[in-house]
């Protein structure tokens, strides 16, 4: 399918943030908003070509994103002249290249991918175009800037900016048959200029339907303020539903402040993973040193580094950079590093105290971490737990360690650990052996 | 759907084999013949209701079968006092429990279980039943004795035991729509008895449609020989996709035999696995004890634990009773093991060569050999690794283990462990890099 992308308009009320960039350009996050939209569509797998409408500055935004070789798409450009005329006409420029059903995006609309997703499933039959609605907007929405929409059941009935009733809100998502070049033709011939002109004429005989995103993402970047929430927002959202307690009520917060600063950088979530994998290294040679001073920046680290192995997803998924093998290569280094922050805590152990136990405990806290890991996810699957159900995780035993490094109890905690993840992992075995 | 089992024959061809029973409930491999139908036809998912046709000592059938309670299936059973007559009369003695088309098998066939689950496909439209036929019969088919068929593409067009031209033969595994029992009836009025006699009134109008089962393996066990072949075959197919060099050549020969003799106990799947742990435990325990002497006996049994590792899912896929939880209990067990296994290493090298450079070597081989497996599963998925693929698992490393005691060699085997598992970890992060 192809989908075309309104990125013509100049963006008025951001002048102050956007400085010499069209609002397009804009970063949120480490992206620019386009890259946003391009990357969602790119997400739903059902997109083939992408056609950008540009105006306003328009060749900086095609310099920025070329062919579209760098998010795996094909982008296209359509000029539009008349940008600083209605939106309409830049949808009409397209209409050449148009060569079946397509999606219809605006360049500063961030969306969740899914929306796109299920809009494309949508049957056209005795329609000429879907719009997506919001029947239960967030409190963030301006509604007097809002366009507005009214229903009768999935029909479009009536839509602006200044309807007295109304049942939604338009997210400036659309599915469009090529008939909707028409209507917007005929409005523009009228001097009605605005694409939301266009499907007013779509709606006057009943020919434009309504898509109900539910309790779906959107939203419509126009004000200063409005892109401060939707940073906040989009921060928010991709906390993961394995999170055990510590993470999301300790770890969770300050990562998300470190991930605001890294999505900025060109750090890949692989580099993150690498840099909380050395921080545990460090910390484990800090604790080798077996002093009290030694072993509590060695607790600070590994807290730190607890904290930083939240980043590298939280990355990932800002940046639409999820992948199966960042995952995997993530876990493979947690339980490296593990194991290298155990052996430094025996190390240090054994400075103070000799013998073989500390080594043996080390040996039961390093069985207890990995088996902990090792079922956790086949545990989780077939227990199908819930987002607020606790879990002892790596969040956990790293929060433990913190805690015993800062009351110099690294004895105490390396048997605690053994005892508690062994505990955990047999627990496992037989509450699922029961089922 | 209705699943008929014709379970009411002598089987004089097997009248040593069995004594005292009927032919159905002759073991193989730890459960009866007709048990083995049941639980292929459960496998399918497919099968709601069996319905068993009993005829020469079927009150000892039903006593062992019962309901079906302890298979998860229902079963009823249907009495054929003229079970010295033909095997056609059989089938007619179910007509009037039949409530829509139904699946038609012999209690002495063994069958992979898709050949059902791939015939209830089948369409039924201008035929009036579907016979399985094998047109690539394996070595083992006495041919003088098989029902053949003669096909014109999909039709057959003649079935019976002394055809002279012949494309394929009847695996006794027929879909049939209630219209089979008029054809049997006709032929049985006209004294062919047989069901054969039937399909061939079918056949004759053109109304036998052929379900080529490819290369899916079936055996009609009518000689003691032939149950041989069958206890050879399916010994023979369990072996796993991802068995190792060690687990292809040295531990599955010999699981085999074990699990030959398991499968005719009680002992459960998960059991056999928590043997194989406390073998591992019991062979550490001999390591600590660091005499050359207890060495090597810790080395066999460590190499018992490894082959006794196989038996659980042998037993477990031999007797249908391979469950997810199984799977997951004996790999968490399994990394429960090899921690056994080096401590036991590390505490008897400890006994000869004092100093922490034991230890880190434990730290290292346990670290690597958790993460290998941590790693398996994944990279395996990932790579689409094939059978004769050369894999490094536990098989490998418990041999590796095992050879080091014969030779006495424990310290060098554990560095060996650590260096062989950490590099192959290692390297799985960087060939999938790539990937």
């Amino acid at each position: 399918m192809q989908a075309v992308i309104i990125a013509s308009g100049e963006g008025k009320r951001m002048s102050q943030k956007r400085k010499d960039s069209p609002k397009p350009l804009l970063k949120l996050l480490g992206l620019t908003l386009i890259e946003r939209v391009i990357l969602s569509l790119k997400q739903t797998g059902v997109v083939e070509e992408i056609l950008i409408v540009v105006g306003y500055q328009g060749e900086k935004i095609k310099k920025t994103l070329g062919g579209g070789e760098k998010y795996g798409v094909k982008i296209n450009y359509i000029e539009n002249p008349y940008w600083r005329r209605g939106n309409g006409i830049s949808v009409v420029r397209a209409k050449n290249q148009i060569k079946g059903n397509f999606l219809l995006l605006m360049a500063d609309h961030i969306f969740e991918y899914t929306i796109v997703k299920e809009i494309v499933k949508e049957e056209l039959n005795g329609y000429d175009a879907v719009l997506a609605v919001d029947t239960t907007p967030a409190e963030y929405l301006d509604v007097n800037d809002a366009t507005k929409v009214k229903l009768e059941s999935d029909k479009i009935v009536q839509i602006g900016k200044h309807l007295e009733e109304y049942e939604g809100f338009d997210c400036g998502i659309f599915l469009c048959s090529p008939k909707v070049f028409e209507y917007l033709q005929e409005a523009i011939s009228q001097g009605k200029e605005s694409l939301t002109d266009g499907m007013q004429k779509i709606a006057s005989v009943g020919r434009l339907k309504a898509f109900d995103i539910g309790e779906k993402f959107w939203i419509d970047i126009d004000t200063p303020s409005t892109l401060q929430e939707a940073q906040r927002i989009l921060c928010r959202r991709i906390g993961k539903e394995s999170d055990g307690f510590i993470s999301r009520r300790v770890n969770r917060p300050i990562s998300l402040i470190f991930t605001r600063y890294l999505v900025k950088t060109n750090l890949t979530p692989n580099s993150i993973s690498l840099l909380s994998f050395a921080l545990c290294v460090v910390a484990g040679m800090f604790f080798m040193g077996g002093s009290y001073f030694l072993t509590v920046i060695g607790g600070i680290i590994t807290q730190l580094a607890s904290i930083l192995d939240g980043c590298d997803g939280e990355v990932a998924r800002l940046k639409f950079k999820v992948s199966e093998y960042g995952g995997w290569f993530d876990a493979l280094l947690d339980r490296y590093a593990d194991a290298f922050v155990i052996l430094g805590m025996v190390l240090g152990i054994l400075k103070s105290k000799g013998g073989i136990s500390p080594w043996i405990w080390g040996f039961v806290a390093i069985s207890g971490s990995f088996t902990n890991s090792y079922s956790a996810a086949k545990y989780d699957l077939i227990r199908k737990f819930k987002k607020r159900k606790w879990r002892f995780g790596r969040d956990t035993r790293y929060f433990i360690i913190f805690l015993g490094a800062l009351f110099n109890q690294l004895y105490f905690t390396l048997i605690s650990l053994g005892v508690i993840t062994n505990f955990i992992s047999l627990r496992r075995m037989w509450v699922l052996r029961k089922d």
